[in-house]
């Protein structure tokens, strides 16, 4: 994949600073504790202090944007549940209900809900981020699921929004998704983007059985025949993507511009994901894989970035749920470099003495 | 492994009460997502519900107990460590310096040392809870550790720091420890209890290099072969545990007989719970596997259970550190399944509508 030349308005991206590396390190290994002994919590923290400047890494205001959109594909029944229902669990994140609502509540994190472009009229907009780019994607099974102005315009005002957390301080941030049929278009943008065959990209979704799968699959592969190959990561994305990925996309560079930590949740966030690692491969620097979904081809994805995840949960939700469960593992890299003592500072005797 | 009689004094633990099963899970399927898809945070739900006997489960002032004691096999050279660091290590902890309070604290976790038998006279004791079976215990590689009396003292010193937490309204536990040189008890009890060789069992601790790994081995290989083979738990322990690991079994014990949901550590935490598994196999339906420990030997103990862990962040440094930080995640599934709307409450359109 090469690197686009930028496009007007998306954000800059710088390479990961180094400069605290070797300091960050050291202060991590005269901590209390066996050499390396807390694991992935120090390359946390590492990572956090070079992604904020600083030896003293926080997690501040943490924040999470959860972008809805529909897609014209769902008319070809690649989902077990209605179009209707992104409408309605856009509704049921306003009312403080859904899953994504209780974990944010109970970590302490920000939550927007943002229309990036949803079918159904919303029975309520209160407190809603109501900033759609039309009235869902078309079909991407017939025609391209939207103009390249469109997806520029999306990502665009994904940047904005995480512009604005930005201003109120948060330093740490994921994205969440809803939108059915979106695993349809992450599964396309997947094959396209990392060279993978589509059966290797499609999974079950909110919950298909055998022959919802089988149909998926044909569905999906008669799509990508019908629409030209094309290493531009914009066509690939104005071809088979959702307004909602369009806006995460957006999203994920502005979040690295601000240099934030980024945290990806699932599927359709790996997939958006993609999308913003050809405009900048080097945001993925600020990037914490959070959860390893149960969605089929998301270990694939997740192989392409060369990604661990810190969580393997078994859940296949999305709504950024698998990102709201890793806030508090950073808090908890922040806590121990931030607090622990040294063996020189706690007058601890260390190894071999 | 044939469980013993109850011994006097020790808690009675009674199988998990399925009452309220379907309800449960009744509760979870309807939940505004797709069945199934928030993993293992449904199966935490359901069991705490089980657990605590209620459809609205808590976490209700979550509390860690860090045991400390001392091993005389460390005279053997099995540790890179000297034994004086296990004092040192306390008094850090009551200084609050430790990876384990930096992590308590972040997650709100009430957090308890236990002197259960340590070797080097103490610092400073404010804050300590100063229960000492004897100054260590004596070394294995010659002779029986502690007496069987010994052995039940200290389980049963441990179970009543428990039912103290238990009073002011504990409801989620955990257990860390602290001991030079107790990965080599550890490997024994595990070896004599799972009927593994010594081999397998045996990893680097705290950092040993490949030289002092072959050590430990021959240290451990020999001890075990100078004493019998015994099928009694207490013989077990009493020949190769620790004072820490012996109060640590008899808290699970008592953990489990208060119907408080326990927080399985790591390598040492897991090799008390197979004593505690042996006085009484239903003490596992109330215990949560939280992390999986990079100290070799490990996951083959918990294969022993049958158990997944939570979480896999390649730590292992004891202390209690690897149960902390589930605690979020045990939050994060008593949120859900309280705050969560269902389909209907929501009026979101199920699938298949």
């Amino acid at each position: 994949m090469t690197s686009l030349p930028r496009l007007p308005g998306l954000p800059e991206v710088e390479p990961l600073d180094q400069t605290l590396r070797d300091e960050l390190q050291h202060i991590i290994d005269t901590k209390t504790k066996p050499p390396g002994s807390l694991g992935r919590l120090e390359t946390l923290a590492r990572q956090m202090g070079l992604i904020q400047r600083t030896t003293h890494p926080t997690v501040t205001r943490p924040a999470m944007i959860v972008f809805a959109g529909d897609h014209g594909v769902a008319e070809e029944g690649v989902s077990p549940y209605p179009q209707a229902v992104t409408a309605q669990m856009v509704a049921n994140f306003l009312a403080g209900g859904a899953a994504i609502n209780a974990l944010s509540r109970v970590s302490g994190i920000e939550l927007e809900v943002v229309n990036a472009g949803i079918a159904t009229p919303l029975p309520s907009t209160a407190g809603l981020i109501d900033i759609p780019i039309a009235a869902g994607t078309r079909n991407f099974a017939r025609e391209p699921a939207m103009s390249r102005d469109q997806a520029i315009a999306a990502m665009q005002a994904g940047a904005a929004r995480v512009r604005h957390h930005a201003a109120l301080g948060t330093n740490v941030i994921g994205f969440g998704e809803m939108g059915i049929a979106n695993t349809s278009a992450a599964a396309c943008l997947m094959s396209r983007l990392c060279g993978v065959p589509i059966d290797e990209c499609v999974g079950r979704g909110t919950g298909l059985d055998n022959a919802g799968l089988a149909k998926k699959r044909n569905v999906l592969a008669s799509a990508l025949a019908r629409h030209p190959v094309s290493s531009d990561p914009l066509d690939v994305l104005a071809t088979f993507g959702g307004f909602e990925i369009a806006m995460m996309a957006g999203a994920y560079l502005a979040a690295a511009e601000a240099r934030m930590t980024i945290l990806v949740d699932g599927f359709i966030g790996t997939s958006a994901l993609l999308i913003a690692d050809a405009f900048a491969p080097s945001m993925r620097e600020y990037c914490v894989f959070a959860h390893a979904s149960n969605e089929a081809g998301h270990r694939r994805m997740l192989d392409h970035f060369g990604a661990l995840p810190l969580l393997s949960l078994d859940m296949r939700l999305g709504e950024g749920t698998g990102a709201a469960l890793a806030v508090p593992l950073l808090r908890a890299a922040t806590a121990f470099i931030n607090e622990m003592a040294s063996f020189e500072s706690a007058g601890v005797t260390n190894r071999d003495a």
